[in-house]
């Protein structure tokens, strides 16, 4: 039996209760944050040899270079040929989903021309070099190459460049063959820290990127942040969630296997289900109860729902809604009759998952959305990971003689306004006197 | 006289030369650090009665209640109306412009339907509440409430909550004054880290943000960095830099002003002419002598060309344009008679100034475009503030029953793949089976 957090929207102190539901506690620990920036300040000042000697401490993997390090095309080729049919079949049907929804990101430039002549617009560019950051172990997903990879080159990113830790040298083959279809260019077996300096700062044998995404564990995220600057970052991932509103339409074990298919993530993963319908609730507690020892996961998924769990009884539809606002959770299904009706309510989720025939697996592997979206309430000001987080905007100005005589007045008075002389003056010499 | 650094791109130890010249000291400051993690936890804990203790400490501005150093909208719109007519017009101008560039940066939702019925897209949200920090002090600027607040309204942003410092009581009009032409909706005379705290965590006076944009001094930028998560924060700002590439077509008067008009801002900025014309780069060098004298802030600029300047001999413009790729200047202009003709080879560049006309000054004030920019090479991989920043994106997926047998399979095989069988199944439950 798994006992899961029941809560009643009605109850006077629901919001608290709520409140308590969704904390969880990512306080920084300082000696992660120590060995991390002890290890960055080496990497940045030795390279090679210093990537060298904690990848052989860290991940048993003595080398002789960090050349020796890398998995050439010819290998992510053999990885990608030597996978079940099924397997590959399903891995490149899921890429040319995902890249054909990313093609409709692609940002485009634009200019519009002014009376006077002026030119305005913004140009987009894509992002020279990306780092992509794979987890090695358990926790190495093939569906997460692509949906890091797929973006950045539909973005047209020069150079993509991943990384990833082969603790033992053991190698996961769906990665690498994950690797091949979604056309990574270089891969580099190294991880943590370590990783994340060396494309931060570029050693002699790993060339500095730009930008580095990708999950990873507490010490690369931890690195990640520190190079935040230095390089841009994506989002740093809490723990997964997925939150239904359901109106008591689809069969209860769907749900529940939709609340596991959340909590078999990690222990700290959170999965709630939002109802008007109390009996509906029983009925999903039922299955779970029925289900779960079923999964071979099912110790991570009954310390998931008992933590961090919970059934919550609601008004109605709307006040469900309502909720979802506040939570704002990363992955929301909306299993109801009539989804479309909740759509215009919503304001803050990462990806909604509309209907019953819509779980969530689905949109994690092959829908075509970004699977990497915003966790702990950050949907309330972030986006899934998109071709526009590999493309940035630089803004185009051209004014026209004429152009400048109107603006160089207005500039000239603000500056001086603000004491800034040579702000004015600057625009001054563009006027014509007469 | 001003001493420039002198450069040229032919010399062997070039790029060492220019990668000494960009460098520049941004560590942490631990006391800081340590001082805005106190003042953060206390504004989480105490609230208003912190805040109103660190403002009466900091800003000498003792207050009986948070709800006093609110500023409402009659005495914003008292202090527009008692400015000069021209100031006046001069700012409700720059707003007008700078509102019509942002519009076209709108996003706008979109989905498509494939042949089975599965409808994908992509839903576009305003953020709900957004803060505004702007500086006290000699670095309060109008222009800059116009170009964070305006971009944030354009978005369609619910609520928009100004905090500016007073210290001693001061406020300064012209801030005000922008800020009721922009639209702010309220506003707080607080500052430094309790007010960043303040917006980061709520208050009972002050509500919780989503975002908090704007720029402030090291200890704002200290409190921005640490509350990223809790909510969004724009990019945290280096000093300022303007790099012009110059074919020798405009007078050096003009250009020597443009680097002045970057210098002026403070010792730290940076100032840089790429030009193939050597006697030009002599022009330019002695317009400099002649002018500094002339400027109030003659002193900063003189710090600050010495210290960060350049003028810079280039092969040719090509060369130039290889040279800013690798500089990523938050400011660019191309001083040149046929700007069009560099644009395809530019890479990264916060905004570019197309045009002997267009120096930096137009577009800080009223071009339209925004002049907050990415600096300290952030170009590489970060854009301009702009309406992108207030709205975000939730994906939308709706697969219907035809299309979940498709999607089912994909999902269920690469979820077997990767050891997770709660994904599997649940996808295996919207199987039709037969």
């Amino acid at each position: 039996m798994v006992t899961l957090t029941r809560l009643d929207s009605a109850q006077p102190d629901f919001q608290a209760r709520l409140a308590r539901l969704l904390q969880f506690d990512d306080a920084a620990d300082a000696a992660i944050e120590q060995t991390v920036a002890a290890i960055l300040h080496d990497v940045k000042k030795r390279g090679d040899a210093a990537v060298l000697e904690y990848t052989e401490r860290f991940d048993r993997l003595p080398a002789a270079s960090l050349a020796s390090l890398e998995i050439n095309a010819a290998q992510l080729q053999a990885a990608l040929e030597h996978l079940p049919a099924d397997t590959r079949q399903a891995l490149e049907a899921a890429a040319e989903r995902v890249r054909r929804y990313h093609e409709k990101q692609t940002l485009a430039s634009w200019t519009y021309t002014e009376d006077d002549g002026t030119v305005l617009g913004q140009k987009i560019t894509p992002l020279d070099r990306v780092g992509l950051y794979v987890p090695g172990g358990k926790a190495a997903y093939p569906s997460s190459v692509l949906m890091n990879a797929i973006p950045a080159k539909v973005a047209g990113v020069g150079e993509l460049i991943m990384v990833v830790p082969t603790p033992g040298g053991d190698q996961n083959q769906l990665v690498l063959a994950a690797a091949a279809i979604a056309g990574v260019d270089r891969v580099f077996t190294i991880g943590g820290a370590q990783a994340v300096a060396a494309l931060a700062y570029g050693t002699a044998t790993v060339p500095q990127v730009d930008k580095i995404v990708g999950p990873g564990n507490a010490y690369v995220a931890a690195a990640k942040r520190r190079v935040f600057g230095t390089v841009g970052i994506d989002m740093i991932a809490g723990p997964s969630e997925i939150l239904v509103i359901a109106d008591g339409n689809t069969p209860p074990e769907w749900v529940a296997m939709d609340l596991f298919s959340q909590a078999e993530h990690d222990e700290m993963a959170q999965s709630i289900l939002l109802s008007p319908d109390a009996a509906y609730l029983d009925a999903v507690a039922a299955a779970i109860d029925k289900l779960i020892d079923e999964m071979p996961r099912s110790e991570v998924i009954r310390t998931s729902l008992t933590n961090r769990g919970a059934l919550i009884k609601t008004r109605d539809l709307d006040d469900a809604v309502a909720i979802s606002n506040t939570i704002a959770p990363e992955h929301l299904e909306l299993s109801v009759t009539d989804p479309d009706a909740l759509l215009p309510g919503l304001r803050h989720a990462g990806a909604i998952f509309m209907g019953k025939h819509t779980c969530e697996a689905l949109g994690d592997y092959c829908a075509g959305p970004n699977h990497v979206l915003p966790t702990s309430r950050t949907a309330r000001f972030s986006s899934p990971l998109g071709v526009y987080d590999f493309q940035k905007r630089s803004s185009l100005i051209n004014v026209s003689q004429a152009g400048a005589q109107t603006l160089g007045q207005i500039a000239a008075t603000l500056a001086y306004g603000e004491g800034l002389q040579a702000h004015a003056r600057s625009a001054e010499y563009r006027l014509v006197h007469k």
